[in-house]
């Protein structure tokens, strides 16, 4: 198995830690933020602009792509990577979360969810063979386990039965697991907001060794000083030489505070979905570009960003663009935001090599905003 | 004034001919297609993108420039080419056909064009001075007089008063050009589908003595044959040493026939528009990605393109774009269908250069198909 975490330096100050992921696809250097591409595109973009902006590997969703265009026809195109011109690392969720968010869609048995197509209400069944059978067609360098996020809140009981279910089925993902060579399969920690069961979670699913672990259910709407103690909670859980999957968290001060935590790897689809909105991400907050205030701004989105965007456009110029609902705004913002995120994530690793991550945080927070 | 059209080689065996055209912001080879960008943006694409397609020049929109985002806050951003981060050649229409297409919204005098915007349903005035004056504060390379295109079909008389106020307005266009050294303003015959109505509007038209000269009322719905036959007989009423210019032309068979005529440049949003569609323009003809037949169909869009999209994505990949509404698609498209007639159109000057047009278009047409 090409599969193998590097742990290169752990922080002076924090849990943080500097590593690389060696995958079918090239090296990821970590703590690192994955953009999501749903629908075999990162939406408004290009795989060589997303390598232009650091991009070391892109997301891909597995609910997503089986209803369209379907997992055989891209197996039959050679595999996601090929299908969609990308070919460095590629990560697939199981399509659990999505399936699970369906609410009256779908049914939750032992063998697996039944649900009806958010598109055209087609019936269709996914268990975690299936899940699996799935990503194996897509071919996705790290796959993961087909499991329950519990929605938050949930009551003590039910997250106890749902995570014990998730483990059955982590297990039942690994045994069908057709190329553990050249995919590997990350196991996925549920418990909600019990610490007791956050450590069966733990327990349950390291025993079942993994090459890599993620943390689920977490940023599902709970405070983010819940999502922090959480996470200051089961992540001294895992294994130091496997990597740590944070599900869903995108922000640049989520990031920071679960970087800080020892967590290695992010995805969220926030700067891209945010950047289609008009509203992009700075060094000073946050910017709604769509505001009058800025028809007349001939500065770029972020004095500080050296971006495509921020180097060639004004906020006049893309506040225009948005106004009139041209394509070009919703990329240059994309651009933009994403470049962010991935810059962040590089200065962040930067900052833990010189064993300086708390001060740069500081240093972030006071002219971003702070969550808590 | 450091315009200048260049007449290099007449064909052999048609009117056709090669030239260059001298602009403050370089050089256009002629024959030319411009692809168009209405709002500060060609739909979808960057200027980088542009360039590397091949595109020398592109089209400005004086109507939906001059209420969004305005004329005067282009100008404070230091004219339409560095708002939008374009360095090349930028030919502005003057408003007109934009206006006059506004149907019960507008109401035309001798004075100009009274209209409510089709955003807000706010009352404007227009007239050729206005048009003149917001064409100044774009800063565009070439400018055209504020004209009027009859509507297909048109009688006579009204042809005939419609062309003698366009001579009008020329005139009053041309005295109102501030900037007449770096600003090149370009006359328009009009004249529908009479000839005597069109060599009267030439002779009026050319008598004020323009850098260059449209052709207008052209590819306003008439049959083919008839734009063919009116272009037959204006074009060469035409000045030799002045670039001629077909407003609204864009599919390779009108183009050819257009070429084969004596025109320098055309414009049309078609290869732009219907790319956003779906409808992708190949050597074999269009083709709607849409359609189920190129589910599985993994090769290219057009085997004997090598522009971006072909060399990297296939049919099914590119379908599957637009059956989940992916910008990525319409990129794809654009790029695509601007890069084939940006190519054609130097395969036509190619052919020019080598006195083998009429062959060139023969076996075009052979596998394209034709418009007659």
């Amino acid at each position: 198995m090409v599969f193998r975490y590097e742990l290169i330096k752990e922080d002076r100050d924090s849990k943080a830690r500097l590593g690389k992921i060696y995958t079918p696809h090239g090296v990821i250097e970590t703590p690192i933020f994955m953009p999501v591409g749903t629908r075999a595109t990162v939406k408004a973009m290009t795989p060589e602009e997303l390598k232009d902006l650091g991009a070391q590997i892109i997301l891909g969703n597995t609910y997503h792509l089986y209803l369209k265009p379907g997992h055989e026809l891209i197996e039959e195109a050679g595999g996601l990577h090929k299908f969609m011109n990308w070919d460095r690392p590629i990560l697939t969720d199981s399509g659990g979360f999505q399936v699970f968010s369906l609410g009256d869609l779908r049914k939750i048995t032992e063998e697996g969810v039944e649900f009806r197509s958010h598109i055209d209400g087609s019936k269709h069944f996914i268990s975690p063979e299936k899940s699996i059978q799935i990503q194996n067609s897509l071919g996705s360098d790290i796959i993961m386990a087909f499991d329950e996020c519990a929605p938050y809140p949930s009551d003590w009981d039910y997250v106890k039965k749902s995570l014990e279910r998730t483990t059955r089925w982590a297990k039942r993902c690994k045994d069908a697991n057709a190329n553990p060579d050249t995919q590997a399969l990350f196991g996925i920690i549920q418990g909600g907001m019990y610490r007791d069961l956050r450590e069966q979670s733990a327990k349950e699913i390291i025993d079942l060794d993994f090459p890599g672990y993620a943390v689920g259910g977490l940023s599902v709407g709970e405070p983010a000083d819940l999502m922090c103690e959480m996470l200051d909670y089961t992540v001294p859980l895992l294994p130091k030489e496997k990597p740590r999957y944070l599900m869903g968290v995108g922000s640049p001060d989520y990031l920071f505070e679960a970087v800080i935590r020892g967590i290695d790897m992010a995805d969220c689809v926030l700067p891209t979905r945010i950047a289609r909105n008009g509203t992009v991400l700075t060094s000073q907050g946050k910017l709604v570009i769509r505001n009058a205030t800025y028809s007349r701004d001939f500065t770029s989105l972020d004095p500080e960003c050296d971006c495509y965007t921020c180097k060639n456009y004004s906020r006049a110029y893309i506040r225009h663009l948005f106004n009139v609902n041209e394509i070009l705004g919703s990329r240059l913002a994309t651009i933009h935001n994403l470049y962010f995120l991935i810059k962040l994530m590089e200065n962040i690793r930067e900052a833990i090599k010189e064993d300086r991550l708390l001060q740069y945080r500081e240093e972030f927070y006071k002219k971003y905003g702070y969550i808590k």
